[in-house]
């Protein structure tokens, strides 16, 4: 199998969780936008934000015009209940940009600076192009394509949006790798017959039971850098 | 006007001509392919090749899903009276795909790398997806995003073209420059509200007239090296 995937001419990238670590910033931006006199647990709190999209975006689907922020938005403020802490929309506004802020993991850029020269590497998720370009500029972060959810008009796990991709790459799916630390996005892949790689993250799939779903590959240990040496060294 | 452009927050290049020479390397191709016993200037009929595809890309405007990879066959068969020197089909799917071959200008990879500093630079391309994409990896030439004409579905000058690729980075016209060395080009732009930089190259507007239209500027020498010092320095 690995032969197989080592024949691959494109890897996808799922991006938040996988790529880069969205916790810490966001904690950080829920500290600098905490009402004043709120006693809360900020990172739990990101957890609980993160995990509501999780819940809105299948229900998505596809050929949606309803944008990243506006779901991170609404998830917000249903997290909250409702904006129980009385955020300004302000503050709202900046908890929802603060997604641009996410920091790669360790691994990330010299993980893709090696994969790179080999293969096209794009980014497939359900961020927006403009976050992604403005996340990925700040961390000099280099990618051969962007594909976002505006772009490709829909969510993961929507097939479409994994087939927009590959078509406008001219791949089959034998020919593309799907990367991700989320096993829902990998097995959605595969019913494509896209070939997948598992990269396990702290932070992501907590709770999630790996028994039930089966990989092309599983990086036991160092992310993208790991990711490389299965497939270049 | 030089603050104006110097506030804008995007620039978009046109992509074959202003960043890239495409005469040597599609007229090393043709000779390459050519039939044997075939005496043809080469480098007159990738000019005439180069033109038709400017008469044809119009007529296709919005909303089209013709490739460009098709666009540039039928431009070939058209250019050579129906194929008269007798290409094999191997060798017209060669020349098509040759215009991944094109090479940049010499101050093209250290201006863009410069401009991207301050600017978010994309292609605004009639190219499509993956030639650019292989392209620009082949050249190590960094891009923040691609926009060709299978992503944003039409052809320019076609106004749609434009407008996807604003709406899907969220700028407004005036925030954005379209970079190019055509006059029609820059024209569609202007007329969206796009601010115009024109930069003169040799293989370019040949034959057209200058004096019909207005640029915000025109870069007389330097390439993209001097739309840097316009922009940066």
């Amino acid at each position: 199998m690995e032969n197989d995937l080592k024949q691959a001419k494109a890897l996808f990238f799922d991006y938040f969780g996988t790529v880069v670590d969205w916790l810490s910033p966001i904690a950080n931006a829920l500290v600098e936008n905490a009402p004043a006199g709120c006693d809360v647990d900020w990172k739990e709190f990101a957890f609980k934000w993160r995990s509501s999209f999780f819940t809105v975006a299948p229900t998505l689907g596809d050929g949606n015009s309803v944008t990243f922020e506006e779901v991170q938005r609404r998830c917000l403020l249903e997290s909250s209940s409702n904006n129980q802490w009385g955020w300004s929309e302000d503050q709202i506004n900046n908890l929802v940009q603060s997604w641009v802020l996410v920091v790669p993991w360790e691994d990330s850029a010299l993980g893709l600076r090696k994969l790179r020269q080999k293969y096209i590497c794009s980014t497939l998720s359900n961020g927006s192009t403009r976050l992604l370009v403005d996340a990925s500029k700040r961390q000099n972060m280099e990618w051969d394509m962007f594909f976002a959810s505006d772009l490709l008009q829909g969510y993961k796990p929507a097939p479409e949006v994994y087939q927009r991709a590959m078509k406008v790459l001219r791949l089959d799916p034998h020919e593309c790798i799907m990367v991700a630390a989320h096993a829902y996005d990998l097995k959605a892949a595969a019913a494509l017959g896209m070939k997948t790689i598992y990269i396990p993250r702290a932070t992501e799939d907590l709770g999630v039971n790996l028994d039930e779903y089966r990989f092309d590959k599983t990086i036991s240990s160092g992310g993208l850098m790991g990711l490389a040496s299965v497939l270049i060294d």
